[in-house]
């Protein structure tokens, strides 16, 4: 049990909350009127009164004789009032936010607890960055349970990263009171191949008795992921048919069906409960990767329960998935996840269960927002200088720093075709021809030259590639978001416009940038790990809108072309990706020329 | 988490498990052809096999890959496969067997695991005793998971009982490795009180990270259970309405439907899901108390599930209940309660769901019961010799020794009237003529002498009283199974037969016994703590048969007439009660005088 996300852990507080149930003590609140979406029997129960003290709730029921002269009373008259609601498994660090800024962005949608796997952070600045996130995260109401990131590097031996997670320090992170488990073990096939390493890692785990939340991909649900959930692997949500998620939970895995700003699982992994109308205790709903844009159109795990309505799953169920069912994946169900006497009380209230708005927001007995927004304020954090100056490229780039030798007049090379809005690639071989002795890019083809510099240990490693797909007619692009060694990307037509695009990140931290014809045309700056920023989530979408508008002056009309941009680099993926060592074959995990030979 | 219950820890052979399942190690056993009880979606699947390494599950679903030379191969073909059953609430003495024996009658029933409260032994012996009943259980496959005795005394100031159990106490056995939690919590008086004692005692388990077991038996719904409820308690076993268990499931608590021997509540509560269709992931099947007789003629968990059934429960909603529903109470649901990869192999078969009939019981991958009889054997303990010689009553029993002065000629007393079957008793005024200036057990009214003898400390303490509603017309009878002090209690016609069952039981160390002018016409040895013995089930049953017609010999004719008598001193429960330190009325909490004052 871990009761680190309360006010007061139960045993401090159990005696006035009998005494406020009693009616003896009159309660800090009391809600009168609601109608209570219980999480438990899954039921609707009209005209429910909660008192609350001490952070929790101390009765659910007729609580008329627990209201003093000094007790707040909150009529709910004729709304839903719902357990808080709880993501099962987020990076943070996609909303491009910091942990405070997220937590005004989704708090006020109804979002009370997170399991946040930090592992863009880690892979930057390791377990040193991820105390600042926990950092960031401890002067915000929202609940930031971490489970400590898995796979850094991702791909071991084909990527530099700025840190290591091994089995020593992921047994280091487990002593800490904000730890409830691991972050998505990614590192199936390692697993699946009874690595000395992966094992260690889940098994430091589970010797803390704590969680290890998953991450299998693969369609393949015999063996494959037998063997992963028999590892102790709890969670997954990586299910994108509903095969997967029913396969995952008849094996008893928490099946967590995720819809974020990019990947839409939920149409049809929805229907591993629509159509098959199994016990749903181990589905969750969850968001994995939310962009600032996604947080401020549609909102956040609200957003998402609407969503699982429209596919046919009745409300009380879908709110089941981002409480109850979530909280006892974690095994928290003790403090989370319900209205009930002992509970954090950690609460929503919605107009109606058919557009779910969310009117108050309810954190360990505090309102905590109303109507959209935060009414709460909390203290400043400032990231500390290392965090925010984290761009050690190992050279001065310029113009020649992008030039690529020719050996012929006309080279066959392989180039990463890209796939709008997937995360695969093809590898392509295109012939170019040279000049001045140099291989550039041919817009013309739609082939971009592509360098990964190396960003963590001024090492001067870069890569060297060609991508195809973007259809970029004049100018580059660059971003630091580059998964998962967040290295420095440089996409371009020409070597000028390349080199100011790198430029351009290294002075502000880090970030997304387009530049054309020597002209900045936007940039996302992201000085945090070349990551995140502390700007608020409006800043934040209106500078990524902008920056849209300015990749599609230079001829891009991808949706969403930087998250695209940002799996060139993830080696884990197939079939051909480009990272600061060089070209990786990821279907056989063999570096490979950039020329094709004969 | 805790992770005693299993052969291996989880972390110890993942590796090998993940072999298996992916077919590079051969598993040690696979079961094929199974119709799965799937607990996890509430599902049946057809034509499943399950792969069994390291007593733990690797593979659930198609397994002939991992059948290698030495596998051991079981066709379950047409029968049913779901998880072992376990009993989230049990006293084990109230079976009058030790743990060995006590497992013997209850693994081929389908039982794995029980969450035990050893409140009886407790009494006597205090947490010497427990560690004994430990010792006993360690060497079965049984999982017997502890939940440290709560209420010893039960009630403080009015009986003398051979231990104390405060929070210091609780705490230290929160660090024992068989510990999960805090047995029934029935000082519910002293939690809604907001006492220290009974919030340190459950505070201390909450401290722990561990489970607090209830005990709520109050019709009240309300102020009271929202009040027991917020001080962290997390399931009861004592709703006897539909109302008490929906009132609990909807406050978040779990619901423990009780089918003991003596408390048949399941008719009733059982109409809590049946007619209010509630998901009932809250509710769970327990036998609290089991007598030898019902676990011969009836069974354990396998009865409770068929008797769920017979009142309208399905049959998967019914092994949920005692399987991964209770694993989710103690929230050892990674372990245990369901037929998942990386669980215990603990695995029973059943012929049909309508019958219901065990047919094989695997407990960490052995098959350790078949066709009703144990197919595993285990090493023989032996309780120490302080633990079979519990019987220190202060003085020597003559028939002198029951002599109750007169005051006057005719004199009025309170006198015990018991309820045949039921808890509670009533409180009469019976008037007695004196003979030769003493009070005697007058037949012909149906009004016995009684007393209770301190039998822990040899204080010498005795209390007086009579009872009513046995019926004995000629004889006594002599009890060490006395809740919850378990002292001496002896009731009869004459003196000189108190006096014999007296010394009867003293002389083999505590049990039950039935005389008759001078002659012991049955006895029931229990020389462990006076409540329990090492003989096997169908001895014990046997012995406890001829007690029967013993009592009926003398006169008696009530149903199980030892339970009822195991009663008379409980001072917690209405009206009028008896223990060494003299009459109690049980409404006021105040001892009273034999005599009723005019």
């Amino acid at each position: 049990m871990i009761n680190t996300f309360c006010k007061k852990p139960l045993w401090e507080v159990s005696q006035t909350l009998a005494a406020v149930a009693g009616g003896s003590v009159p309660a800090d609140m009391v809600i009168t009127h609601a109608r209570l979406v219980n999480v438990c029997t899954h039921e609707i129960q009209e005209d429910i009164s909660v008192a609350v003290s001490c952070g929790r709730i101390a009765l659910v029921g007729d609580a008329a004789h627990c209201i003093g002269p000094d007790t707040l009373v909150v009529d709910a008259e004729g709304q839903y009032l719902a357990p808080g609601f709880l993501d099962g498994h987020i990076h943070v660090e996609s909303s491009m936010m910091g942990v405070g800024e997220y937590a005004r962005a989704v708090i006020p949608h109804g979002t009370v607890g997170i399991y946040m796997d930090p592992h863009e952070i880690c892979n930057v600045l390791g377990l040193d960055g991820v105390k600042c996130l926990l950092e960031d995260a401890a002067r915000t109401p929202l609940k930031a349970m971490l489970t400590t990131p898995s796979c850094v590097p991702a791909v071991p031996g084909f990527e530099d990263t700025g840190s290591f997670i091994g089995p020593d320090e992921v047994a280091e992170t487990m002593n800490w009171k904000e730890c409830v488990g691991l972050g998505e073990m990614m590192n199936f096939p390692g697993i699946l191949g009874s690595s000395d390493h992966a094992h260690g890692i889940t098994g430091a785990t589970l010797k803390a008795g704590k969680i290890v939340t998953g991450h299998y991909s693969m369609p393949e649900t015999g063996k494959g992921l037998n063997a992963y959930i028999a590892s102790g692997v709890r969670c997954c949500h990586e299910s994108t048919r509903p095969e997967d998620a029913l396969a995952k939970m008849r094996l008893g895995m928490y099946a967590m069906f995720r819809e974020g700003s990019a990947w839409h699982d939920l149409k049809e992994v929805a229907r591993s409960i629509t159509e098959h109308k199994v016990d749903s205790r181990f589905a969750t709903l969850i968001s994995d990767d939310t962009h600032p844009h996604t947080l401020l159109a549609q909102g956040h795990l609200d957003h998402i329960v609407r969503r699982a309505v429209e596919e046919g799953i009745d409300a009380i169920t879908a709110i089941q998935m981002v409480t109850i069912n979530c909280a006892q994946c974690f095994q928290m169900d003790h403090d989370l996840g319900s209205v009930a006497p002992g509970k954090c009380a950690d609460m929503v209230l919605l107009d109606n269960l058919e557009s779910l708005n969310v009117t108050k927001v309810w954190i360990d007995g505090d309102l905590t927002a109303e109507n959209g927004a935060m009414t709460k304020e909390f203290a400043p954090y400032a990231y500390p200088e290392w965090a925010t100056h984290s761009m050690h490229v190992g050279e001065t780039i310029t113009k020649e720093t992008f030039a690529i030798p020719a050996k012929a007049d006309q080279v066959t090379v392989r180039a990463i075709e890209v796939i709008p809005a997937k995360v695969g690639s093809f590898e392509r071989h295109v012939t170019l021809t040279a000049k001045d002795g140099r291989l550039e890019s041919d817009p013309g083809q739609d082939v971009l030259k592509t360098v990964v510099f190396e960003r963590h240990h001024s090492t001067g490693k870069k890569g060297f590639g060609f991508v195809k797909g973007f259809g970029i007619t004049c100018g580059a692009m660059a971003s630091t978001v580059a998964h998962d060694a967040h290295n420095l990307l440089v996409i371009g037509t020409n070597d000028e416009d390349m080199a100011l695009a790198a430029n351009t990140l290294i002075q502000c931290g880090g970030g997304m940038t387009a530049v054309q014809n020597g002209k900045v045309l936007g940039t996302v700056p992201l000085p945090i790990a070349g990551l995140m920023n502390d700007k608020s989530l409006e800043e934040m979408s209106q500078l990524v809108e902008n920056l849209e508008g300015s990749w599609k002056q230079i001829g891009c009309s991808m949706p969403s072309p930087f998250m695209t941009m940002a799996l060139i680099p993830l080696a884990c993926l197939p079939e051909l990706r480009l990272t600061d060592r060089g070209l990786v074959d990821c279907t056989t995990f063999q570096f490979v020329p950039l020329e094709v030979e004969n």
